[in-house]
């Protein structure tokens, strides 16, 4: 039967804009490329907890996952790798990125603009969702 | 690095009810309890893709993803066996359910209903979820 490493990515929303940041130079997996807060999940910890740890080890921020939006499966880089990817919405709460090694910058940008940077493009689908939900729900929309 | 099993579920919602269904005496966990349609992932297809061919395979119905609701981790059975789980909340589209060799029965009942079922507990927090964004979202919501 098929395992997976899984994959987690996390669209953090402060008024209207979104983190990304621009992976070290020593990545060895896509480097300078900007993308969201991803990580990898362990054993043991759900996908919401594991996402809220890396944002934690990434950014310092203090946030809250919303939902899934998005789900997708990829090899990463060879088929030895193959990957499951969820990507949560998740709300920003409080406090100022502090970048682990793994950064080297960080935006805030409107999601619009987001849509636009073809180094984001595997977000997109993600992004897309969320700017078709975020119309419908309350503010502060959360499962509780 | 961690691997994991990546298991699917999927709510077919049709008229304010969803698809129940009780699993076989043959199956090797959880025999002859209430579920609703699950599955495995397998390598190279997408989560979504994978649903709908479990649902395809396990009740012949007609149906569309319109999103991931809620995840999961947990071990299934022993630590051996990590698994991911990832749950769908789903839209009939057509067709009456035809059965394989992995269930018994199956029933469409209403949510409220499936939420007072403790055979279907594991299933409570992708339902609750779902009749929180349901009243917000127009009819026939999807990401298109």
């Amino acid at each position: 039967m098929d395992q997976f490493y899984v994959g987690l990515g996390a669209v953090i929303v402060r008024d209207g804009k979104i983190l990304i940041l621009k992976r070290s130079p020593d990545k060895d997996f896509a480097p300078n490329r900007w993308e969201i807060v991803t990580g990898r999940l362990e054993r043991g910890e759900g996908p919401a907890a594991g996402i809220l740890r890396e944002i934690e080890e990434e950014t310092k921020l203090k946030a809250e996952v919303i939902m899934p939006v998005n789900t997708e499966f990829f090899y990463r880089g060879s088929e030895e790798f193959p990957m499951v990817f969820i990507n949560f919405w998740c709300s920003y709460i409080d406090g100022e990125v502090e970048m682990s090694w793994e950064h080297t910058e960080y935006q805030w940008i409107f999601m619009q603009d987001a849509l636009q940077n073809p180094e984001l493009k595997t977000f997109h689908e993600s992004l897309s969702r969320i700017m078709a939900l975020k119309p419908h729900l309350p503010d502060g929309f959360s499962f509780g």
